[in-house]
């Protein structure tokens, strides 16, 4: 059963942009859109499990030049 | 061309999932998780103008008891 | 010369709409519209002196039923 | 392979001390601690999984009266 | 019908002043503040579409250098 | 070597004036004003310890009716 | 009748003893101390007209190399 | 008697984990784990006294390369 998890992104104001088109290149990304702060991208990833989400969040998406800051919403089962 | 817009509920703690049911009847809502806070509640909700907000968030969403706050962030279109 | 100070109002989820009509009426306010969140209504307020302002905000607008927060950014003179 | 979460309690001004005693009786909670807000308490709980967390958190501590509200940061596996 | 929005930015500690010049001239910006944060101007923008703020938040105002960013507050129609 | 601590304190929107008050007569608060939000009223308080402050902070300040809530920022030596 | 102020600082983590001495050399500002965030400085000021702030605020103390970001809470006369 | 303290630190976003390993191996860290934002890394640190924190918390964690921010928490004695 996959987990879904809000990923909200606060990028250098002019590299916006630039840091959602590499978001929504990235394998378990599967919506992202740019929103009008205090974040500025939010993304939607879908895991297996949640230590899938290191991979995605600290090797991929934390890594990408212009982003100062991320927050994580993990869902929780019903 | 549709809008998508999230809105981040915090409910009183002792009525998250009495609030969740109710935000997953309501019309425009797609789709709606509980996530552990500082927001408790993460619903999405698809509309065809900005002016169809209003209706959905302040008469619907806003007024179900054991909400006490809602922020949202409207998707910018690409 | 008149100072500028902007109100950001935070109520009651179902009474937003009543207290923004309350916060139009008061003398001093401007202006008043209805936002998204984390703050649901911005005020402006015009006011001779920065001691004019607790009559309108602490007598007037933290006053009305509803309201469960207030937070106010006073603009510096050029 | 346990899972550790921190969750971040606000507490009604006058009945911290109360709050903090009960949440100190609830299984998984393995040490609570009063500081100084703008969270007045900090829990740690442990959990064999992260679909145990629902269990405590929304079905124990959020049912206590007295809590205003929580935030939990599940720790991520190193 | 026109749209209001409030851009709050938080800019460089030693750049406010030379930050709010370039915001002055934006087209679309109708009026803007120094405040005493955590936002430190606040700009009010007027636009006829949701559709035109990204060029201008996006395009214009986010790109000034000595801005470290940017949250927009769009009012609501009555 | 005396510490010195800042208690911000978040008030009811209706009573701020009065607890304004109460704060003021408490052994150990030095001084204590009206401010403009996010937190309405700044106290700084002495005490010769740090296991001094649980005491006026938990037992007076936060039982004080009106209160929303306290955040406290205790001084480190030099 | 002398305005009082209080400046919140964030600063570099490895520079706040450095900020602080010289925030502490700064005409008007009567008293500042480190503390444990969110904000790591707090700075009193006495002025006698809130058109004395931005002097201080914007010409002296923001422009220190070593701070990142500054909010301040005038406080409003009895 | 000891003190504890819970200090939440913000990272940049591509060394969260070079910087969780250099918080580890600080004397006085008892434990430290990377949680999901808005704070990046959780520290817990035990002190004999209050006055222990600043060479700990100054002198050590705040000067690590790749810190952007720290907040702490001193727990309180029951």
């Amino acid at each position: 059963m996959a987990i879904k998890a809000y990923v909200l992104v606060v990028a250098d104001p002019g590299k916006t942009k630039g840091v959602l088109e590499v978001v929504r290149r990235i394998e378990g990304v599967t919506e992202s859109h740019e929103v009008m702060g205090p974040y500025d991208i939010v993304a939607e990833i879908h895991v297996e499990n949640l230590t899938d989400i290191p991979a995605i969040l600290g090797d991929k998406i934390r890594r990408i030049a212009g982003i100062q800051s991320t927050t994580s919403r993990v869902t929780l089962p019903d």
